[in-house]
């Protein structure tokens, strides 16, 4: 299928054009008056002059912030990739739809309670049929995707059915801030071969020990990712790539992310799984990448590769290695405090403090 | 003077004895059976488990958390050390302290803002006298320390008088959380020469650029640093180390660091000034470094040598070189974090989820 064909909306880079250059201009100016030395605050002045630009604004306002978790189930499980069974994918979901009144028990519960995003789920294809529950959104393209290593992971309908899904979700969804979330069993193999079909870095490079692979298991994971990746060695462009290897949720996840981008909302990248989407949907559209904001450098062997080949400088870096999410919301507050120093701190002349000598 | 008679406060370790190492247990069991991989929040982890030895208890609590800002001048300014003239000292600090009703204009005070810190500000030896205001505690040993390529920066009742300051300041506040901040013209110098006597690292690779000196203005700092250090190498013990070159914030900040440890407070450190307080710290009671959380790695040419002598593993690194306490503040959050995920997350069991193959 033509990147045409897709119907992905139209992503304006955040810097291109006289109005935006000059705006870059009266950002950096703003931080350099204010009472610190210049470039005192490190990453987040780079930080603050993105939000700026994406809002096409010298004042951030971030409002109702949401974070939406994508689930979906891998064929290539059958391979005996994964510490956990199949099954921990719907038990995770589950665990993170609360009955009425009460929080989710997972992790990106507790953190989307500390910093107030709203919480969607989504089953982009668990293997497993979910009730309905208000906070979860019913997009089932199958009950799991193939094994990879055997087939393509899904078909072009599926995956431009996935795309066009995680687009639909983020236009229902009120705010300029979205944070992405995924769960899913096997999808660190999913996101290496994702990673080792864009790069030239080795697969068994691309691959990490998961959710805590055993020495044992991991040999089982490289083996089965490096049969993948023998199938799959010629699919190049993007969309073939994400069909070769995706995950349902990694296709929504990047259809999520240009779906935000397009609309200049801040997208929020979490961890491994979501750098994979996020390599899908600035494949597709380069200028995605300009609205994302990348939240961590996780435990995942390749995760370092990844941000690299993306040239993305990450907030974090605290050895996680959980997905759903968390690193993105745990991140959240430094990119509050990057608008709030922007909008709020005296500058030199107002404060009447002294410049260098 | 002998550490004996500064009358310095006990400070237990939180894993001595038998119930601390059940209550260890006991921590790292309950983040081993929340619903997420073993060891997933990396760093997130460690954290809870300190959090919970220094609160005896397997559920944090968080309460009314302080920010303390300690201002000093530095008599080898004289040296033409600093990117600054002096009195930005005095006119930052009044740039913390806002009229009634309103935000002061620096960092800290956004951040505060942002986290729901109280602020204090502390004149420790600051050149000019400040007006009174409610959140200034009046302190001042002397309007700046001596110059110390030429004498000791202070003597030794000057130096005691500090640290219990420090601790007095400490003794009146609420909460179970303490940051600290710094704000002296000069004291990237001091705590540069701090670090040079704790440790066998040669001085010029303990100096940084500071608020961001030019090539001209570093060779200035480092030949000044170089011979405060030759004048000063006899010093060992960590409180002659401080009158040798120490500042009166950096004292006072010692004493706070102290201070908090006994009461067994979270103790949240700041960057390259803040360290060398806690090495002073340290160095007085070693017992004080496990109420330290190390916030964050600056941008200060120095620090993560500082972070390395003092076995530090720090939460952020974000090329920070502002002081304050702005590090401190930006990292809180993963702080609560920390304690939320530990106390609030389902476990495995209570949630249905399958633990691992």
């Amino acid at each position: 299928m033509n990147t045409a064909d897709l119907h992905l909306p139209p992503i304006s880079r955040i810097r291109e054009g006289a109005q935006a250059q000059e705006l870059a201009r009266q950002l950096q100016n703003k931080l350099d008056q204010k009472t610190k030395p210049l470039g005192a605050l490190g990453q987040l002045e780079a930080l603050a002059v993105q939000l700026g630009l994406i809002q096409q604004s010298d004042n951030v306002s971030l409002k109702q912030p949401q974070i939406v978790v994508f689930a979906g189930d891998h064929g290539i499980v059958d391979e005996g990739v994964s510490a956990y069974p199949q099954a921990v994918t719907v038990q995770m979901v589950q665990n993170m739809l609360a009955p009425a009144g009460k929080q989710g028990g997972a992790a990106v519960n507790v953190l989307a309670h500390q910093h107030r995003f709203s919480l969607t789920v989504v089953d982009a294809g668990v293997a497993q049929i979910l009730p309905d529950h208000p906070q979860l959104v019913q997009m089932k393209i199958a009950p799991s995707t193939r094994n990879c290593v055997l087939a393509p992971a899904m078909n072009e309908i599926q995956a431009a059915a996935a795309l066009h899904g995680g687009m639909e979700v983020v236009r229902g969804l009120s705010g300029n801030v979205l944070a992405l979330g995924e769960m899913g069993i096997g999808n660190t193999s999913s996101a290496a071969l994702i990673l080792s079909l864009f790069t030239p870095i080795p697969v068994e490079d691309c691959a990490g020990r998961g959710t805590g692979l055993t020495d044992e298991q991991m040999k089982k994971k490289v083996y089965a990712l490096t049969r993948a990746h023998r199938r799959h060695k010629d699919a190049k462009k993007p969309f073939d790539i994400l069909c070769a290897v995706g995950g349902f949720e990694i296709a929504m996840m990047a259809g999520a992310m240009l779906q935000a981008a397009s609309e200049r909302r801040i997208v929020l990248v979490d961890g491994f799984i979501s750098g994979a989407a996020a390599m899908i949907a600035v494949g597709l559209v380069p200028a995605a990448k300009d609205y994302m904001v990348f939240c961590h450098s996780g435990a995942e062997h390749g995760h370092k590769a990844m941000l690299k080949a993306l040239a993305a400088l990450p907030l974090l870096e605290l050895g996680l290695r959980l997905g759903e999410g968390t690193g993105a919301l745990l991140a959240w507050p430094l990119i509050v405090s990057s608008a709030r120093l922007l909008n709020e701190m005296a500058s030199f002349e107002s404060a009447g403090v002294s410049q260098k000598i």
